[in-house]
């Protein structure tokens, strides 16, 4: 077999992109004239694209379109909104082109953070790490009592369920709360209660917790709008590690202010970040950190490693994992 | 039977008081003249004490050795320093006195705020919500590549196995860490390995986290000082939820200074709250909460009802729950 020509297009660390030749050799890695920074940005058009038989990073739609011999895409991040077209998804088939992303990646780390996010607004650890009140004073009392445990009683609704979710479905078991998951095709599998995108409306006034991992897509875009917003619990909590576009962020800033949510704790927004000037950076109930929750010691490492056992697998004409189209 | 004389001295809404006196009727609360305001202060003399059979909340220890007709106290905390004596203890088997805690009201919440604390601590959640760096911009970078997760190969060292410890190994099971328990009386029925606390110095320098719930007492003071500090683990964490007195501020400050610790994550101190100008408030790594670890909603219900169970018991000759002498 001829050595097949892999593209990498994302800026790694020396010893990372070492592990990445020695990882892929006798087979050759291309590399871009401009490498991307992010795993969540798109990179250019690059003359080397089409004689790649392989893509691994977060190539141009146009070249793919354009590219004659590519047979696999390995996209670098979890989300692959570019991708996640009818059109794409016929063009894919058409041409017999794999795709898969690097979910598995980031969903451990994706999964911690929204349960670091639970845990820090029940134990009210902004308030607390800011607070220097002394023990039995009428604000100690009131800290104590805004306090509160994840437990038996309490609902948890998570939207979008794949590999993040599941995580996150293990990692809140011996919280013992009820959790139920949605997913656009249920398949059988889950671990928890599944419902369809149908039900939500029925299911939102009964969530203690909101978890929202839905994708970007063209259905998402502003799925929490005022109504959704409108139907959920008095006192509940939305956590949003997905893509900001699900959210219509003037109706979570609504919701926020005049409830019926309790707070919000986001990872995403749009714009990333948002404009110093944003109306959700003035509420005190609203907890924004800078899309870091797929972040981990090693990411570009564990990725290299992710795309390799995937390589391992294209060699052998084995299943791939993280399969999307 | 005569009506038992029940001396509660916790300051407690009207609701709640109501409660707990229809609770043991038809036997009798006693209240003092000045209330305790906090589960952690300590009561003033009484004159209506010597009446009590009963004794709830944060008795003042010249009385209860002065009473004749005590039989059991049911200190309102988990702490219980002021009994935690060779002297008490003889005293109080000598008089039959029977001595419970309220450690199983604050278990739950003092677990989760722990694993909260863990969490993000991995997760960075202090730097990320301050944070609002760009995709892609090496701040942000920096952010995801120090960003954690807890798992398989982390060692987890937990100092005091009670009730707490327990529920924190349980709520730590799906991270897949090693934890390793220190007591001062292994049981044999704890569901962690159980070290005695000579074995101390040779699991800290393997433990990625260090978990601090020893009790206040006599042999506990500045349990945590510069040797100890100094067998950590570089790069270990070390999180306290007992009591501030089993650590040297001092060798905390210089463990956190100089290494090996990177950070360090505070319910407790010495005094509370740290004085404004105390050093440990200008390191970057040391992250306090002000001893808000067991506070949860309906905390003083939850006080109550605990306390109403363990009367039930006593009345019945059951054992109760929480027994400490």
């Amino acid at each position: 077999m001829n050595a097949l020509k892999i593209f990498s297009d994302t800026l790694l660390a020396p010893q990372v992109l070492a592990l990445l030749k020695e990882g892929v050799a006798p087979h050759e890695i291309l590399l871009p004239d401009k490498p991307v920074t992010s795993v969540l940005a798109k990179a250019d058009k690059d003359p080397s694209f089409g004689l790649a038989d392989i893509a691994f990073g977060q190539p141009d739609l146009q070249s793919v379109y354009e590219s004659e011999k590519l047979k696999w895409i390995q996209v670098s991040s979890a989300g692959f909104t570019r991708y996640d077209t009818a059109e794409f998804r016929e063009f894919a088939k058409s041409r017999g082109l794999l795709v898969t992303n690097s979910s598995s990646v980031y969903a451990e780390a994706c999964a911690q953070h929204v349960v670091a996010f639970m845990l820090a607004h029940a134990r009210k650890l902004p308030m607390g790490l800011k607070s220097r009140v002394a023990n039995g004073a009428s604000e100690w009392n009131a800290l104590r009592q805004q306090s509160a445990v994840l437990g038996p009683g309490q609902k948890v609704l998570i939207l979008g369920y794949g590999s993040i979710a599941a995580r996150v479905v293990e990692l809140l078991k011996p919280f013992d709360m009820e959790v139920i998951a949605v997913r656009r095709q249920p398949r059988g599998d889950e671990e928890v209660k599944v419902v369809t995108l149908e039900a939500v409306g029925e299911e939102l006034p009964l969530a203690d917790h909101v978890i929202n991992i839905l994708p970007d897509n063209a259905e998402s875009v502003n799925y929490f709008d005022a109504s959704r917003f409108g139907r959920c619990k008095e006192g509940s909590v939305f956590y949003n590690i997905g893509r900001g576009t699900t959210v219509d962020q003037g109706a979570l800033y609504a919701a926020l202010k005049n409830g019926p949510l309790e707070a919000a704790w986001l990872d995403v927004t749009v714009p990333e970040p948002l404009p110093d000037e944003h109306p959700l950076w003035t509420l005190e109930n609203c907890f924004i950190t800078p899309h870091t929750a797929g972040g981990h010691r090693d990411e570009a490492g564990t990725l290299v490693r992710h795309f390799l056992g995937n390589f391992r697998r294209y060699l052998q004409g084995e299943p791939l994992k993280d399969r999307i189209i």
